[in-house]
């Protein structure tokens, strides 16, 4: 894999996400995407990296989103929400493009249904970071920019 | 969750339901998805509420009109078919919206193949309906009706 | 099995059904059982059907109770309550007599404890309505109708 | 335990048994239960041996006829049904009464559902016979006999 | 729930106990039921406390003994023997009268077979003692008496 | 298949039991192989049938003797002890042969480890006598003359 | 299902599949998507066949690309990819429109992680090819022309 | 194993429990463990008995604490808290010294999560009390008592 | 290992394989496994390949055929049947002989019963084809010279 | 709980970490325990906290420094290792002093063996971040700051 | 069981063991099966004993090696390879002679595929070694001379 | 991982062996701790060994044993006891000294227990003998040395 453009990096969001502010804010706290996205822009801008954010609700296009990392971004910061659990194709998606990826979550996994206790997209990645509402993307967004640049 | 529009009601048909009448009639009737959406229109124009019917295959569609019923319907009639089973998208989609659902299938869940025992998104509806063919659709309208009625 | 009564349906309540109206209403309804019986048997009353409602707390009691429905009942409504998840006798006993079944549940099953997700008894009925409180009760009957109609 | 009255033989049929001859021949064979009480009768009485039958719908019930088999009976023929599978009360029963039994079964267990697999009561039994319609109850009383007899 | 009659406390007894002194006496002790239920009058009269004692081994009767006790009794010792592990109905019951209750076992029910390690019906209760024989029932309704005060 | 000589049946020991007489007592017998097999011979003498044993410790040799059967057996009783549990190849057998099986075990199945609990070859016989010692092959003998007598 | 136009056949391509060639060529062969469909539609050809190809990586496409083959083509090979061990939808797309398919795999399914043990698709196909990198399409196409040629 | 000091019993405390009464009451209970500890000390007392009470968070401290008893107490009263559900270790080392045991536990286990269904420990102890606050403590060292004093 | 004997083929059929054309039609087709080895020694035949093949009934004996490849074969078709589910040692077998090879089965194994779901030997193999009945074997034939050939 | 000293958080490394640098660098990175101290302490006081480090291999030992956390720091950062797959006591007394914490693996879960799967501990924390080798320290700290600074 | 011929003792090596010192030296070490032999007798000799050793591939030839100690062998040195996991019928024959055994394995079973877990024939036997290649056998052996020698 | 000191060993028995002797010999053998301890010291001298004996009931001491074995001691002979069934911290800490361990059991782990059929430390060590009482800790001993020098 090239690592032709490390300075730009894509955030994926996955299902629902796009209501975010407008669900359950205990769990998923009261920030709007637009604004996350805004911040995540804001933190990638101060390190030198240009951020990029994506949304789909559908799987493929997920998929094809990863895909279109190849050749184009350093790296991927994916949320990729209720198919984190299901998703072999995601999974299939991140191996085959071959970028170091970071999986967030607003709420943390592990203190919820059993079904969300498997990552089958986070076992690919290079670490997960989950809980902490919006911080879980500033998090797992500085973590990657450290890997990238090797340190 | 507002209540804006409590007289109208959105039934979404999942996977492989435009197929209906041509698929095993033993199991799932031969009425076509047109003659039952014709069905419900009627119900529903005789209890006072429009009713509109959506069909798609794509997971992430149905997500988009879960989403899509926010602030526009007063409750939702779903058929997830063969998503019920697996899919955590659609089911934190209806949590998201926090809209009065009722989840319908064509034909007796408990009676068909270990995998189909489960249903993600029936769990997070208000009741469900299975097994009665066509019925299925209309007992589930009748009882979200009844619902939203406060009956 | 011979229909030679089909216009008698027999209503069959569960164990603890007795209590109903006294227990968590915000998960059984307030109605009481002889409210509830009141109801179907009008609805059954408008539609040309004779409801005959009973209850027993007493698994083996409601094994004979579906026995007495050969040949002198159309059609059969069942609440197992508890016994539903557990009773591979009252399975066999529907399985027996053969007449049409439906399977009515006051609380949605799919939104409750794990030992709740399987219905031994629903997986030989036509069909399974649950959710609706007492709602549940009136759906179940309506449909069971249309099956013994033909419609 | 003692053995007082070793020449009487109590025959225990359980739950729909009372329906035979009118269920699924194919599975359960065409003879009554009558018939088969006659048959056993008279096989009993053949070798020495007073056969007296009983048949309940009723879990417990049938756990009073267990106790009633102390100091009155030598061995215990007995056909649990579907409480074979769920009942640890009859297995407590058969234990505590300590006296020779032999379960039998009309089909065959392991040709069925997966629930029908474990036998709570066959395990504390001499023996069980499965499969062989009425002439499980057959086989299952002169196995008995023979143990009795301690040939 | 109204506590009208706290002073009386209802004991059941549940399948195949009504042999107790007759079976295992390593496992379940040598008293007889009537010598426990004498002792448990007694310990209930030191403390103010009458004493009610019923067996049943059906299942039924017993949900319907936990129901006769809305009303009339204080508080609820039971020991719903081999039900405990399958009983969702006596569950159900415990949970819709809203007495105190304390489940006793009079073996470890930790130290037997596998299809024991479940209680059902413990699990809705205050508190469970298990292993001492007799004792088992002396100390529950010490607790019992002791909840019900408010010690 | 053909039936051309139903008067002839095959009794296949499997594994370990030329031993017999010499193993566990307690559990097996104290009858050697070749009393069982005269015993065998006699009781078919007797109805009219020849009875022919044979043993064997290898699976794939059990598999041919069932297919030797094919066109020369009216029936086959199969003692496959140990492999009752794993061979899908005897299982392949008896359903390829098609002949009427039954099968017999010396010990009480239901009562032992729990990798006995499963019979994948009884499974696909016409009924299975476990428990009486060597009484399971009188008895597993007498069904199948009354299955091949069509009585 | 009416086969009018069995001399085309539909290969479909699932999720992550346009990346092949790219992807680690240990696992998925060297051959980018164009090659193998060029290489299938030369086979096609030669045994006078129209091969039609296509690709989408979103699970409700898929379910309406093999919708669309209904009246149109004698044939599906697919590869459902990651899908295969999750997607209830495909399988319920190939059922219902009941044209003879056949399900290839490049990787050796057996031989890599446990979730990939299930295919809930190729349950309902005809037959299964897997491991043989491209050559899984070569051998699924020729066999399922044998298949629609009745050979 | 002697019983050279039946009078004196050890009350080992497990992990957390130096922290009772500022923990959680409505689970736990509002006394501290030098309340209950002063209690225990008072009943024992009257009855008759030293009550040594010891406290840890280690599981080889506890280990210890077990072995120690070994010639030195009559009895043992225990709360392995936490380690209940996954220590073979103390389970192993109150097999070794063979003294009689009682398990107690504040909180109702069979209500609580699945991981504390199983007590390792208390399987091997003459019985369990749990469910009742600090009572449990009151109850387990009384039916110990009883056991010692072969009552 | 060493591909000395590269033009050579060993075809190892498995148990009840004998039978083949005399059971059941629909699962397992109607030739013989003569005239599949004469269709296989054609095929090979025309790509200049020499195939012999074997059959056994015997798990050992099958080991001891894969073993004789070695030196002697350059390629091993295998259809374990029933023992592809439970033969470790097979799998073994493979794996210590190390020449490429390719397992074959009749029937769908993915469309059969629960224990068929597993392939232990498959796993080890370069690919599996099943599902199309004899065709299986020409396509495994094919698709393992294509991978001697190393195209 | 009180907040009196939410300027202080203390750092607990679990088992093994003293080894930190010399171990596997791959999987756990190469900085010392002292390096990754330094790094956050540095952290802290840059965000004016005071950042107090301990390490334990004994799970008693970390539950009393989780105790000792109460009324003296603001928050917890706690990479628990090994434990957290099966430790119930320092979730309990994590759960037990109620101060904000994090918990922080160095390797990704949900990358490694199945029996890591599970965090019993990271459950009752408010975010987990695992996966970036020492790095998982330094934004778990950053989050648990931002979580006690209320931001 | 009698031990008339103590100073003899039995291996038994199972499948694929003819091909040691050709598979995978990492795992099972470079020693041939000829050169293991030619140590054990050599080390039986040392110490007084005839070491006698025979290897087969057929589960079947095993059961009768086992069953020819009887009254020949002091002891049984056993590597049952990869029947270890399935094989009852070698663990019934073990358990029939009575002979003691002892189980040995040239690599570390825990360290390998789930399915070597278990040890059917180990569990049957004095004591099992794995692990250390070909020296499993000589521990295993020089054990076993122990135990008959009563040391 | 330098092997700076391989002729020094390192024992460590873990929790409840200080009791070796005083538990039940049947399983565990008579012989005492220190009795093991002079016996492996000899064994070591005469092969030019210093053996160092260590026993702890503490899990993290443990740990901090195997710690301490890294650059002092050539390999650790080390019997968990039950801590091998649960314990991650242990096996973590054998894999981060990297030295060459030998595991040992008194008693026939495959015999026992279902929770101790799993050796998570096991696993990580070179090989495991169980079975022999003391004899476990001579013949890994001796296995280990046979490691360390090479042969």
């Amino acid at each position: 894999m090239t690592n032709a453009t490390p300075q730009r990096i894509l955030v994926i969001h996955g299902p629902n996400l796009n209501l975010l502010g407008k669900r359950d804010p205990t769990l998923y706290g009261s920030e709007t995407l637009e604004q996350i996205n805004a911040r995540l822009a804001a933190i990638g801008h101060d390190l030198g990296f240009d951020v990029v954010c994506k949304q789909s609700n559908i799987e493929g296009d997920i998929v094809e989103l990863v895909h279109s990392a190849r050749g184009a971004f350093g790296g991927i910061v994916i949320n990729p929400a209720g198919y984190s659990h299901t998703s072999v194709v995601i999974r299939d998606a991140l191996l085959a493009v071959g970028i170091p990826a970071v999986e967030v979550h607003l709420s943390n996994l592990y203190a919820r249904e059993e079904f969300r206790r498997v990552s089958l997209t986070g076992a690919v990645t290079r670490g997960v970071v989950s809980g902490f509402k919006s911080g879980s993307y500033e998090w797992g967004l500085r973590a990657l920019i450290q890997i990238i640049e090797g340190k």
